[in-house]
């Protein structure tokens, strides 16, 4: 090889800046060890006007972006525009000018995904995006590349740093939610509108990207339920730990063959769920994420790191300019894969155990009463236990046995409106039994 | 593509006949998503007459191996004989012969690396081996490819499946070594001679391979210093549970950038550890295996799933021939690595916390003795625990502050020696604090 591959960048914030420093640390060791002599020589920014360090001003800077696309000698587009439709028209446009493109926006790709693939099949040129999900953990590269031979049936993931940082907290220091979440703003953990997180948005956005790879077909970030964890509360997380259980924010996806030739039926949705404490999901603290896959040969694999910050978010990007230098050196790209959509299965199908937090009225004959709501709907219940009366009301807590999420749902919207229910405090599946 | 790749094999055993049927349950997936069209047409075996499968049989079987290696057909020559000689023989010849190799032989790659790369370089073809080190979970893939650009500064990893079997039943159910280890062995987990496991030997071979690949020079199995589980009581790792730790066997390799343009100093070594049970080695129970890297960008990053087993092992296989034929279509390699040796580093000066467990001599004075001793060499204790008298002597258990590996090793070698010292009982490092 011996080769210069050289690159342009549209986008300079915290993840460009630090980019730009990994490049300026790692070029020489990289030039050693795979003969490959990579060069930034372009950067399209919004600001011109912004203070930047040396190492970004020593480039060509441009705030139109068309001069990176346009320049010929750029073979390697780096896209780290934040908005969705501008970012889309860059890596097309690169895309179209066959320029390979690597990287970091989730929301891109978990929504334009087949539209990207299109272009880049067309072209035949590599669109990387391992930094889109899960940071430095090379979960995107074991989806694409190390299963897919792997007949993949379930992917389960803490996906998001922020949540699990604010969960791990409230479990290890028995505080409230508003409480945590305030830390977490002011530690950056969080957003000032905290809404991408906390609501399962990003979650899902990876969840989706994931899912899309490991089942070889589009699952749209639309067809991704959601549920946030703002309604996870410390007594929840006591409780559960009482049971055996961390309370933890999951995406899960799973897929099941439909007739042959049809696409897969997948089910996708993030969720608050307890965890068994021996679970190596339950292991994963504050800012750390995972990735757990179940493939029908493989067994049960789980990938796990940091799952944000801006060096380890670099660090994947540069794997992926190095992958994809690696590839234009040798004159190929690596294959997109299928964009075809899969089947979007019913949510109410999925089976599990329940955790089910009711503040009832505190008078007899109301626990027969709930048993009775819940087994109207096909439901059986595992464990009850009352806990403290809080106010005008006793907390009771009931582990159901499996049920489907469905009846649970319907039985919850029955309870919610009945005599003896003051209020219908928390439910939480039950997640690895 | 919609190419044909044609493999041959040579050995199978158990896990060759296994991914004959993992071969002729997937190819069509895989010519579907990929459109390359796998044959598995002949296989090499040591008895003809042995009875085998129909899939099996329905191949050109033969007992001369350099059938396989000498037909002009072959594309990628699966290696799954167990003995070394014979199998650097094969492998080498495949290469010679221009034909990529598969193989899951940790022995072989871990001893006869840098031959096999060279050879693999000079006939321009891969040389894949995901399946040598811990089964279906990506390891090799991630250390050789996704961090490929990151500088590694440790891998610590869960390398043994029948260790951390007999560890994690001895702490769940209380029980003793032997007797553990005999389960093991009817479960067919363990060999009846079990020192490869319990010894070692396995991991070693694994950490060796493992360290080569993400710190880009040879590590030799040879340079691996090895301390087995047998001498870990059930006391051990019951007192290590009420400080807050599990013991796990770990393989441990760490790199220091030597003078620039020099190769790294490696320090690697396969012992068992106390580990604080909230990290997430602490969580890889029974026969999963998981391994920890650290990269100077990526931060923290854990893979985890089985590290052996029939199926596990012919998708990772399988995932390699995939990759492989893959690679053969569009006539390029992956390039093999750097293969000149690293240099080994002194495991005296590594540092950790320890915990002893000694039986004294059950009379005053002694405490101060020993800690006399243990402070002629520089180690200051943090915990000294008396436990119950045993017969003659009283069970003393210390906490370290962190201590260099040399100087734990002379203190004790003192103590052994020592007229209030009845045994030394046992010697673990703590990790990750």
């Amino acid at each position: 090889m011996g080769k210069r591959v050289t690159l342009g960048m549209v986008g300079c914030g915290n993840i460009g800046a630090e980019l730009v420093e990994v490049l300026d640390e790692r070029t020489a060791t990289i030039a050693a060890t795979t003969g490959i002599d990579l060069r930034l020589t372009r950067i399209a920014v919004a600001d011109l006007g912004k203070p930047r360090s040396a190492a970004i001003t020593a480039r060509a800077l441009t705030s139109d972006y068309r001069e990176v696309l346009d320049d010929p000698e750029i073979d390697i587009v780096v896209e780290l525009v934040g908005d969705v439709p501008q970012a889309r028209d860059i890596v097309l446009g690169a895309l179209a000018a066959g320029k390979s493109v690597v990287t970091a926006n989730k929301a891109l790709v978990s929504t334009a995904g087949p539209q990207l693939y299109a272009q880049a099949r067309a072209s035949d040129v590599d669109l990387l995006f391992e930094a889109a999900a899960v940071a430095a953990v090379p979960i995107v590269r074991t989806v694409r590349e190390a299963l897919a031979s792997e007949e993949v049936t379930r992917i389960v993931g803490i996906l998001n740093g922020t949540t699990n940082f604010i969960l791990s907290r409230m479990a290890s220091q028995g505080r409230e939610y508003a409480d945590v979440l305030a830390e977490a703003q002011e530690l950056g953990y969080a957003e000032p509108d905290p809404t991408a997180d906390v609501g399962g948005h990003d979650a899902a956005a990876k969840l989706a990207l994931l899912a899309s790879l490991a089942f070889r077909h589009h699952v749209d970030v639309a067809d991704v339920r959601r549920e946030g964890i703002a309604g996870v509360e410390r007594v929840d997380l006591e409780i559960a730990r009482q049971f055996g259980y961390a309370v933890k924010s999951l995406g899960v996806a799973d897929s099941h063959a439909a007739e042959p030739g049809e696409p897969p039926v997948v089910r996708a949705h993030v969720f608050p769920a307890l965890v068994p404490v021996a679970h190596p999901l339950a292991s994963v603290h504050d800012t750390f994420n995972a990735v757990f896959v179940t493939g029908a040969d493989a067994g049960e694999l789980m990938l796990y790191g940091q799952g944000a910050g801006r060096r380890p978010t670099a660090s994947a990007l540069l794997g992926d300019i190095l992958d994809a230098a690696i590839n234009r050196v040798r004159g190929i790209s690596r294959p997109a894969p299928v964009d075809s959509p899969a089947r979007v299965g019913a949510l109410a199908d999925v089976v599990a155990p329940y955790y089910l937090r009711l503040e009832l009225k505190d008078s007899p004959g109301v626990l027969s009463e709930v048993a009775g709501v819940l087994g109207a709907h096909g439901i059986s219940l595992r464990v009850v236990e009352q806990h403290e009366v809080v106010g005008d009301a006793a907390r009771v807590v009931f582990l159901t046995h499996p049920t489907a999420d469905g009846a649970l749902r319907a039985a919850m919207a029955d309870l919610a409106g009945h005599s003896v229910v003051v209020r219908t405090g928390q439910v939480l599946p039950v997640f690895g039994t």
